[in-house]
């Protein structure tokens, strides 16, 4: 529905998300940011921090889509090695940037900490990186071609996300409606795939839940034309109304 | 550090986890449950709902770790199309199986409904198929050689992954601990690499965050060999201690 948009993948770095021991809340934001500036995004890989596994993903992905994002590992310690992979991914050197090396002199300074080689490690990057902006804690994240390196702390991936995204080509907004109905979703798939014919340019999903015991569905429509987008959601409503009623 | 462990990985097949309609949730449980059966979680890939990314993902994984899960996409509607994807991407026909459209029959019929199409579209296995049983909703999920196929709605799926834990091998139990300071990682990173090259066996993971608007840290450690975890904890604290003091 959406392949005149440019495409995008996320890579999440982290042995933390696939120990269980923190829930990632990225993609999700990340997800609802791309529809609303026409980016499809399509493609999610959680990984750990091994160095192999970030060269090999990192090089499959950016040949695959536009715009790869990646979250996670680019701190001061041991285990943050994402940087270090990523410029071997792309046969770059690290390099100092010394005004970044100042303004992270100065944040420790204003913390009354004074720098020292784990702080130092995050005011280098691969040559020729565009740094994205950390107004959090003051060391960025970064863009090397299509590929934009940044935090796993949600708030300060946030701010380098909207950096970044002031980086990328832009596509048609994914407008999205939504509606439920007390109704199991088995009891009207037959029409539902008749309207998702019918509307080949709405990509249209069946998700059920219960509520208070009883079968209930959501209908979710995405499509980047808000006339068709009308159209087939109008479509729903009367199928669903027909057959159970519609919730709220 | 858990080397000798049988590896895993998930793939989680779903639109609406892209368009960020839903928050998953799967991999997270999935995690928790794959360290406690010793299982080595490596990787997990989100993709959208459509046959040849199913295909060339199930295709791909199932030859690189010992087990694969899946979420998503088994159930009734048109957008459900994981069963046959990975029943095309073992080169497998899809058998109608009588047993399961038996119980589904009654499962409906309790419920006041009839059977349809729809309804009997999930019945259908790849031949050969061993059924994960659904005591919520009847219609079961699948393992198909390596691979286990199970629903997206996390207490189907959770009933699914249950029974398909009797049905691999498992490990030795990935142990951890974990503790939290305030203090900044960066005051830390180099006595804690130290710490991190003297146990190669666990695998230590460095965390920022802030409490009361200060800097604290929280250090995840994780092996399968109690001693060392032991010992590379009391280390950690003694070096927490040492700098900020322990939280909790």
């Amino acid at each position: 529905m959406t392949e005149s948009n440019p495409s995008a993948a996320l890579i999440i770095i982290g042995n933390e998300i696939l120990s269980g021991r923190t829930q990632d809340l990225n993609l999700n934001y990340i997800a609802k940011n791309l529809a609303q500036i026409g980016v499809s995004f399509l493609e999610t890989r959680v990984i750990p921090d091994i160095e192999a596994d970030i060269i090999k993903t990192v090089n499959d992905l950016k040949k695959k889509y536009d715009y790869v994002f990646t979250t996670g590992g680019i701190g001061p310690t041991h285990d943050d090695i994402t940087t270090k992979s990523i410029a071997k991914a792309f046969g770059l050197n690290l390099v100092l940037n010394e005004e970044i090396a100042e303004e992270l002199r100065q944040f420790y300074a204003s913390n009354g900490r004074e720098m020292n080689e784990a702080r130092l490690k995050m005011a280098y990057f691969p040559q020729g990186a565009c740094l994205l902006k950390n107004p959090l804690s003051s060391a960025p994240g970064f863009k090397i071609d299509n590929v934009f390196v940044m935090a796993g702390i949600p708030k300060i991936m946030q701010a380098m996300f909207v950096h970044a995204l002031s980086l990328i080509k832009h596509g048609k907004q994914i407008l999205s409606k939504e509606v439920s109905a007390i109704v199991g979703e088995s009891s009207i798939a037959k029409e539902l795939a008749e309207i998702q014919n019918k509307y080949p340019e709405v990509d249209i999903g069946s998700y059920p839940f219960t509520q208070e015991g009883k079968f209930a569905t959501s209908i979710a429509l995405r499509s980047t034309n808000q006339d068709k987008l009308d159209l087939a959601y109008e479509e729903v409503k009367v199928l669903l109304k027909a057959n159970g009623g519609i919730i709220g």
